[in-house]
């Protein structure tokens, strides 16, 4: 019996890189949490602990920090490519690398009505992010960007149906013309290329994704999804194709006729666990090959 | 030797009470998370198991739902107080009631540039909370209320300072005219009486305090939590105290002159563990008494 | 109108101390997570932010790793007493002191079945803490140890009953004469003095906990704390009072009648929130004054 | 330009389903997290909204809790088997069903040194769990079976050097022939059949990853994994790949030489961000294909 080193991946998680730009009194900030991680013909360290081809995580950790000064912190996508060509640069043995990137959202402080120039409160909705995957150096180079955001929670108090569902013995579930759709969402669009104003681009699928959720009358949330991502596809050719992860939040009507009190649609419980869980894969015909786009990432987000 | 019963207090925790106000097609959302207890003469259902006394946590519950309707859910506070005299006037073995609220904030999604009437996106800095302490009934009853802000997550990137501490044989650290202040904000302020128009005294103090936090030049966080304190009571008769818990969320810069950079205060390395936690109360003179305000609390929020 | 400074504290938190001790080849690890705090007459530092009384947070922290090596790490209660002792000397300004230790468990790894000498696995139940607070210096100290358990999840699948509760307009509970009772138990003891053999005393009280869990016939939660704690003062005179925090898991046996399965105490779920939340204390007739043991814990735990 | 719907799934998420055998009165308890999920022919249901085909997730939990008293809860792999078969059968438009259990594990409680019957504490290291996936029915039919342990917390406090690596000018990170080697360890292993003692199997594997985690003399992370990999491989015929996803939790040696202390390998501080994250695969070269056996999953655990 032969036994061998099959796929893996190794690098530094989770660097805390803070870049405040000053060079006016109007400081500017980007607060991000930055994956790196390198794959290809790592054996000898796996087998024989020899490590010569290996550029430790302590390096990639301080190449992070230091690209935040040398080449400064734009969109989150170009941070993570440069980071990407670094470390193939660095790492001979390596033949991809994979640079996953948060970033937190900060507004500014109000003061009489003013934006501060330096004071800044966590807010927004959903935290942004990017997974950058590089394959191979100059002519052979390949760039994959999927771009997304989570933990964007959406609720509609109406405008939401479920009904007309497979049943059998096990199901009791009724059917019904309006409930609350809630989830906390996650999306992760794969572009098809690279010529993108990747700022401009995140804010108007943000935007849009919110926008349909809201105007979609659903009789699901599969089809509230599709209607979604949909209309990315159809909006941004940039946009090869796009996937969620959608946790059904239930919100359960709650029972108040033991006490009398009619509750037409109006007092809920928010539910923990169990959740239901969606996920889907809306994609163009068209859309060029995936490639390592999704490499080491779940499923679906 | 004799053993007796001490403090207690028994209720339900965390109930997720959403409540929809649909009257008008532009729907309104309250999210709360609600927590309630009761205090008083539990002896036997402890010593002897006899529970003839208590009022189970079920009902508790089912009670917090179904004031959601029939009482309706205003500011948090009135909630509160409403749910308070209900548990009093329902278990007479109890002498005290505790009320605990949070609220989730919603903003509508934008479709076209106009706020959406039924779909929200969770969003806002901070979550809002009450506790809200009732000791006895009819002419005995005295209500106290103490309401705050957790989670609000604040940074300056400059205008913070750091020198002239103590130092004995183990100290190291270095003096400082220019560093990155940041918390993750408690802030617990006891109102004074209950004629208070809550809503609008809770969004005047939560301005107040990012305001004072942006424009006090620190000379330490417990500097710039006391101004931020003096200025809620200076400009808010109706607050009698407030309290604060405020880790110092550490931001180190990073040394980059291994590799030939300069950071003149442009990247840093955002710290999770350990980190200063700065806790203070401050308090007008002619406050009236806290009485049960600050009942099965922690020291400071 | 005047205002002023009320109690305040300010430390550092969670330092994550880990001591090895490699005498000889079967090494020890002692595993912590460790929070200073210093209180008194820090009135400047808040009022002009003047710093000339301040032991910065950055020196507790170096204090608490160089003592782990100069004073070494025995029982966690006489590390922070140590600490707080040393805190005391080094500020002149402090009036108090208070430490808070965390310890995690690690078993040795089985190796064909001897234990190994240096490699270790994270187990067993619960987690030990301590939180030491001292009062003063020389004539005047007072020092006071309050230890316990968190994280302790305890269930038991029968013996445990609920009825006879008082019922009102909001009441649907249903009484039940077998029920799992299940909590995830915080515990903490406050010791009359401080000539105690703390690892002793932890073990037994601990394992005293769990033993009277297992075997009270259980009428109610609040019944089985007050003989668990009871147990205690009975059996440990070193302990004045004990108070737990336990919330009520509770686990919700299914209706299977739906599918035609009967289901007598066999299937349940295992609800997140709400959860009952019983909070109580025990206490000995003769206890000494508790004087700051609890300064700046919340209520019960 | 035409859009499709892609890779789809869905299910109901985090069924906490507890199981209490009670024949005897010593009782058995099984505590489980379980995950459905279908994915298929569900076009209609995303583009139209059309849930003729879809079984709803409400159904499959009715169906987790009924097999558990219906079935029983024996091997979580074959409860998990047992259940995927079900879905399949009652979703005609399923194609494949994936099925994720963890098992939490839990002790009986010591009464004077003997097992109580009925009463339980959670201990014990690590998270049983596993992911089945079937595909198809009847003569069709394919399992796979991926059985694993996360949250295995193991730490050698010697035994563990990392010299010899890459460097570049970036690279400030010192040799070391003796460090703390830690990690939480997350490891899934692919069974080439289902023909296997599921218990027997997965006691033996984890037994074995702890003895050799312990005896491996390390150069480096990626090392030990590949030798406790590939000691899986060798002792279990059954195992036809292992997948390790692995942080390198750091624990960095404190400097006390500004105290004048000596620190040889003796005070740690236990560091939580960045870290290193070390993923690797073990595989058989005869290895039977994986089919879908980690669809869906991330791209190492």
């Amino acid at each position: 019996m032969a036994i061998h080193l099959g796929a893996n991946q190794y690098g530094k998680a989770e660097n805390r890189v803070v870049r405040i730009y000053r060079d006016t009194p109007r400081h500017q900030i980007r607060d991000l949490n930055v994956s790196t991680a390198l794959r290809g013909d790592f054996e000898a360290a796996h087998t024989t602990g020899d490590q010569a081809g290996v550029l430790p995580t302590d390096t990639q950790k301080n190449t992070a920090f230091a690209f935040a000064k040398e080449k400064g912190i734009g969109a989150i996508e170009d941070y993570a490519l440069t980071l990407g060509d670094r470390f193939l640069e660095a790492s001979p043995a390596a033949s991809g690398a994979r640079i996953a990137v948060e970033e937190y959202s900060w507004e500014r402080i109000l003061v009489d009505g003013q934006e501060h120039d330096h004071s800044f409160v966590r807010s927004g909705a959903g935290v942004r992010n990017t997974v950058v995957n590089i394959d191979g150096r100059g002519a052979d180079r390949k760039a994959y960007v999927v771009s997304g955001i989570s933990d964007l929670i959406v609720l509609k108090s109406t405008g939401s149906e479920f009904h007309g569902f497979l049943k059998d013995e096990y199901t009791t579930l009724q059917e019904t013309d309006d409930r609350i759709l809630a989830t906390s969402l996650v999306a992760r669009w794969r572009y098809d290329h690279t010529e993108v104003d990747w700022d401009k681009s995140y804010d108007a699928v943000k935007a849009l994704l919110l926008s349909r959720f809201a105007t979609i009358h659903s009789l699901a949330l599969q089809q509230t999804l599709y209607g979604m991502g949909s209309a990315v596809l159809e909006e941004h050719p940039e946009v090869a194709e796009i996937k969620f992860s959608a946790p059904n939040k239930h919100h359960f009507l709650v029972d108040l006729s033991p006490f009398g009190v009619e509750n037409p649609g109006e007092v809920f419980i928010a539910a923990d666990r169990p959740y239901g869980l969606i996920e889907a894969t809306v994609t163009r015909d068209d859309a060029g090959d995936s490639g390592s786009a999704w490499v080491n990432m779940a499923g679906f987000c």
